[in-house]
């Protein structure tokens, strides 16, 4: 962890500056945790923008500028652009220097990057599992890893110092840090977060498109239930679109369980299976109760966004 | 509405006293809406909790007793025992007294109680689309339904004036009103609520369930998206279950488009057509817009609870 004084990397280059990058760049100022943040985006106007923010000291739409004597450098832009970077950066990386990257998938990033990675410079993906629906460098705070979890998916071989260097890294931005393989990530995220996702873009689809209930009512009486699964589904699509093709394999497998207890659950809807339903939705409140326990969500009724 | 001064109603009886029944006997008491509240629960230590709030002005175990000499009786139980209830008051209930209820469902619990309600005794159901996932007498609170609608669904041939009176009273609760045959409700209730609620509690226990990913793990990555869902998947399991039995065949309806559109994503998914999800994913944010822009949800990132 950064004493406060020293920073813990002199150049850090940024590489995408949405929610995520934009979100490390205010904690690394804000906490001195790297002398120098370089930014670099694939949008002029989102460079621009991250310029007025004053988000870094230097800016560059070149990613291969950026990465130029960087300490170290992070990948914050979606999954489906991760090859592409890591080849275009890997001219300009310096011996000794960490590549990471922030991408909700694992094992098809390492894939992608790896390739490309030079001898002397050490992987160590990560994913800080924290966001909100919103997204661009205006949506960032630097509170946003503030006792979440970040986990690190060292390919077999990296270097320990380097995967040390960013569990301190993530850990001064606030995080909680679990170490695991890129594979069980990929099937712990389908599960808490991509399915979800998934599932939640489904039926504001779904609504959107039916005749017998209108939109306008959709919408009217949405505090039923359905408004918690609109903010999922407001999520930046291009970043979600890139999730699921990415990780396609564990989305389709963890896609399959669903479905499989949907249709246990539906059947006991049509069979007026009173007793199935009662037990497992008291299952569910218990686990409601655990997540509140370990401090992961709010125990305000509602989230807190009722009394207001 | 009531002018402050002339209550709405002369005695006001609630049978059943949990965050629906609880929040309207205190905005009925803050507001001055009845000059007498009487409280009926089939439970003695959730009646004696009741009391021990101050709630209502008397209290009984037995609905009959607080059914005598109401103006107004609603009815704020399970669905499932809306039939058991409407038998047990009727022979209490005086001539021009309206029956409502609070139900999620219309149609059935128009089924279970119309038979039971003697001529001279007008019958209003209502919904009041409103609620958090807690549930007995401490969690309800005053401003529950401001700015949330209330649907109220007369049966053919209801008094317009007995309508009217309820369309008053809800509108003094802070609700909108919003009037459709119980049929209409119990799609739209479908969609924008049980569906979302059924969906909620099946990845909450699917997650349980899985091997390959340990429920500590669900609980702790919960931030990914998971944690949403568990709010839903923790409201009470005995109201739920009864929604389901009673809501049966436009749950299976509405489940069934869910389902079908389910797997036209997950074929997307199959085979990378990212364009397609990106449309979907592009109109479902709109459709957020639309909900805070009607003010139906904060645009608060994440609720509002992250900065907290």
């Amino acid at each position: 962890m950064t004493d406060g004084h020293t920073p813990m990397f002199g150049k850090l280059a940024l590489i995408g500056i949405g929610l995520i990058g934009g979100s490390i760049a205010r904690v690394a100022r804000r906490d001195g945790i790297a002398a120098h943040i370089a930014i670099s985006t694939r949008r002029p106007e989102t460079l621009d923008r991250a310029r007025d923010l004053g988000l870094g000291d230097s800016y560059s739409l070149d990613p291969a500028d950026v990465a130029r004597d960087a300490d170290c450098v992070i990948l914050c832009a979606p999954v489906g652009s991760s090859g592409a970077i890591a080849e275009a950066i890997a001219g300009s990386l310096k011996p000794g220097a960490i590549v990471s990257d922030v991408g909700s998938v694992k094992g098809d990033v390492v894939r992608q990057m790896q390739p490309h990675i030079p001898a002397g410079v050490h992987f160590v993906p990560a994913h800080p599992v924290a966001g909100t629906e919103q997204s661009g460098p205006d949506s960032g705070f630097a509170d946003l890893f503030k006792g979440r979890w970040c986990i690190i998916t060292p390919p077999e071989g990296a270097d320990p110092a380097a995967t040390e260097a960013m569990v301190a890294f993530w850990q001064a931005c606030g995080s909680k840090i679990e170490v695991m393989t890129p594979e069980h990530h990929d099937m712990v995220l389908a599960i808490t977060s991509h399915i979800p996702h998934l599932i939640a873009y489904n039926i504001v689809g779904t609504a959107a498109h039916l005749e017998e209930v209108t939109a306008s009512e959709v919408i009217k009486f949405s505090a039923g239930g359905f408004r918690d699964f609109t903010r999922i589904a407001a999520s930046d699509p291009t970043m979600w679109r890139d999730v699921f093709l990415h990780n396609k394999d564990a989305v389709i497998e963890m896609l399959g369980r669903f479905i499989e207890d949907l249709f246990a659950l539906q059947r006991a809807v049509r069979f007026g299976q009173g007793e199935e339903l009662f037990d497992l939705f008291t299952k569910t409140r218990a686990i409601r109760r655990s997540i509140i326990d370990v401090g992961q969500d709010t125990d305000a009724p509602d989230f807190g966004r009722n009394k207001g």
